[in-house]
């Protein structure tokens, strides 16, 4: 049967750190007996158990049925509530190796642990108030996050910025509600210098919830890392573009596992953003009628693009290929390449003058990237509080549906509809956005959200 | 210009867990300067330099430049000399994003720390005496243990058992060694009683390095694993013998990334043991006389292999194929297979009767897997600590130098050779026993050992 995320009285164990070799590797414990059912895997100066929250001791972690010693390890002890979870807790740092970790927990699975589901320490945390929902699911983020602007924003929001926004807007609704609510019950006491303050709240209220949610396509791009793509006919010097642009920035590890594709792609981090760059393989032998489906695909892909980029030989005239390309797609990113060489016209208005060979041309390309992106890393941390946004399809769902409520209420407003339908719209907004942090929700949305979190976590 | 092991007084960092996403990773630093370093990074209720050694503190890691938060970390802190390295230490455990390490580790250098070179937390160590050598090779053999009989041969090593076994042998040789040169100062108190008690002394030393330099070879399996290859004539049921076993046992992740190759391969653990169990694909086409560089390939597979079975199908005569295959090679584990089949002839002497299609015989062939390994997981500490030999080929051939050594000793004894002679045997033999524990070293041999380790260790 599998566990809940609810079977809060469980004791819990799972790795906190990567898998593979490695100087350290933590195991992670908590629950309300992990400090007393682990002490008897620690053989060290002092007896686990006897010592205090906060403080590390360094010794052996023992089978206590064999007595064998598994690892010499460091142990942290953390007492509730001053812990992550706000449970009692335990952390185990090991030798980073995969026969130890999995000793260490087959060990403590036989003293009584059960391996943790994904995400249950963060639900721990959330259930016994040390974050609401957002700051919880910024948690996670933050151990995704592999470019800056992904980190920068995730910390913001595990800081508390974005709830705090949001409880303001909310707090707002409340209030409001709770006027209309005594003019409900207290009807002689209305006048019509309320209705001006209901509609001053809700348009104050609209507008705090369009700028998140306008604000949520530049937040997914500083989150996710962009697309850019890069396409033109065979031999515009997609390549070696491709080629320059990868070489001159911190090329990244990908953020997932790659797989056998028809195109060429890096990751790289232009000004904190991670950009996945595309050089479309496949559209190069379009013209020749082969690798169809490779066509296919990398044409699939410059229709998502955050940025396309068309290249075109200046050498030779814009071909009926390019117009075909171009005609139907809006912000294309053009430029027009081998400035370098003489027997290369003039650059068009609207293009960009580019040489892939000598590299002239690129530091202005990169900065209409940034300049399409947003406004990248800012430099003082009010610029930075002012741009955290909203993370995750979940929370942009959730805001979309408040606005919506508070739209309805507003035009209830305009049709003087009555005070009872009037408080329905705007209890609705405020549930929704309760919904985002977490006060009102069901076990079971609790147990998908923190399902997709990952191990140890 | 590359830095020196030898720079004791830089600060050093490093990443101590593995790369990729998950809910933690630790960056380490160590030095004389380190908790002065790091300080202005550390914003938590309490100042980190105020912190006592083995306590933790929650708080944020931050650029002290900008005043920019990085992430949300806990600290740990080492005071000297109660550390790994010996010296000031301290952790930082981060949430496990390739974006916030990198930053983390930027930061720091701009504080003044360098990057550490592999193994160099544990030169410091084995530096400021922490742990000789031996000690040394184990700490980083431990964060490579990727099977149970690994795991525990590298512990023992680190608790000291091998280095107390050589301090031992190398103490006997210098007791005798110091008798032989008080005679060589003062001839005149020579007896015939000397002479015995330095042969039975030479021969105690003999018998224990033999014992040491003889059991390497089951170290060395114990350590990094046994190939075993599949090898047979097509429609043998290589493959289905290959399928059970790998669905029966424990897979286990390879410890070196994988590569393309002409054959199937899977890790898994049997006894504690890491099998690399290949199935020889390429030696299936063998008659067909196609896949010619795989067949070859495969063939040097099985001249290495430290278990080679070979299956035939039972049903059908040995043939001049199996024949030829089996003539030359001693020591191959012959396996009768589909006793399932009513086809098939009564199972050979000396042949292992199997079913790859019912699982008949399964067991019996592990038991041989395991006997021909060698004890495999000792079921107490005391046969544990027997088993405790010798890791990597270092070790081995100063083993072999000093047995070398004492061998000549013992001939110059038979030989009536001089006591300076006889003395200057004794001298090598200590010498090189010293170097293993590396009482006896040159910098540039420290350099070369500690520089395979791997980082953050």
């Amino acid at each position: 049967m599998a566990r809940s995320y609810l079977d809060i009285k469980a004791d819990i164990a799972a790795p906190a750190t990567a898998p593979g070799r490695a100087a350290l590797a933590v195991v992670r414990l908590s629950g309300p007996g992990a400090i007393a059912l682990c002490s008897p895997c620690f053989s060290g100066r002092r007896a686990l158990s006897a010592l205090p929250g906060y403080s590390l001791a360094q010794g052996f972690f023992v089978d206590p049925a064999s007595g064998e010693r598994i690892d010499q390890v460091v142990v942290s002890v953390f007492r509730t509530p001053h812990s992550f979870t706000g449970e009692d807790s335990v952390e185990f740092s090991c030798h980073g190796s995969p026969a130890v970790v999995l000793r260490v927990l087959s060990v403590l699975e036989s003293q009584g642990f059960v391996p943790a589901l994904p995400g249950e320490f963060s639900f721990r945390a959330f259930v016994n108030g040390k974050a609401d929902l957002v700051q919880a699911e910024a948690i996670n983020e933050l151990s995704g996050a592999f470019c800056e602007t992904a980190r920068q924003d995730a910390l913001a929001r595990l800081s508390g910025l974005l709830s705090s926004r949001l409880a303001a807007i909310r707090t707002n609704c409340l209030d409001l509600l709770a006027g209309i609510e005594a003019r409900l019950d207290y009807p002689e006491d209305e006048g019509p210098e309320d209705e001006g303050a209901v509609r001053a709240g809700l348009l104050e209220m609209e507008s705090s919830l369009v700028e998140l949610s306008e604000g949520y396509a530049g937040s997914r791009l500083r989150r996710e890392g962009a697309l850019v793509v890069l396409a033109g006919r065979p031999n515009a010097g997609k390549s070696s573009l491709f080629n320059i642009l990868v070489r001159e920035e911190r090329a990244i590890v990908s953020p997932e596992p790659g797989t056998t594709r028809d195109w060429i792609e890096a990751w790289m981090e232009l000004g904190g953003y991670a950009l996945r760059l595309v050089d479309t393989a496949g559209l190069r032998a379009a013209d020749g009628g082969i690798e169809a489906e490779g066509v296919r695909r990398s044409l699939g892909l410059a229709e998502i693009a955050d940025i396309l980029v068309y290249l075109v030989d200046g050498r030779q005239k814009l071909s009926a290929v390019d117009d075909d390309f171009l005609a139907p797609r809006a912000g294309v990113l053009k430029v027009w390449n081998k400035i370098d060489d003489p027997a290369c016209s003039p650059v068009p208005p609207e293009w960009i003058g580019l040489s892939s060979k000598t590299g002239a041309g690129i530091q202005s390309l990169k900065k209409v990237f940034l300049s399409r992106l947003g406004s990248g890393l800012p430099d003082t941390a009010a610029r930075r509080e002012a741009q955290v946004g909203l993370a995750g399809e979940r929370q942009k769902l959730l805001v979309d549906r408040a606005l919506d409520s508070v739209r309805k209420a507003l035009s209830s407003l305009e049709l003087a509809a009555t005070l009872d339908v009037l408080a329905l719209e705007m209890r609705e907004a405020a549930s929704f956005l309760g919904e985002i942090t977490g006060e009102i929700l069901g076990d079971e949305v609790l147990e998908r959200i923190f399902g997709s979190f990952c191990l140890g976590k």
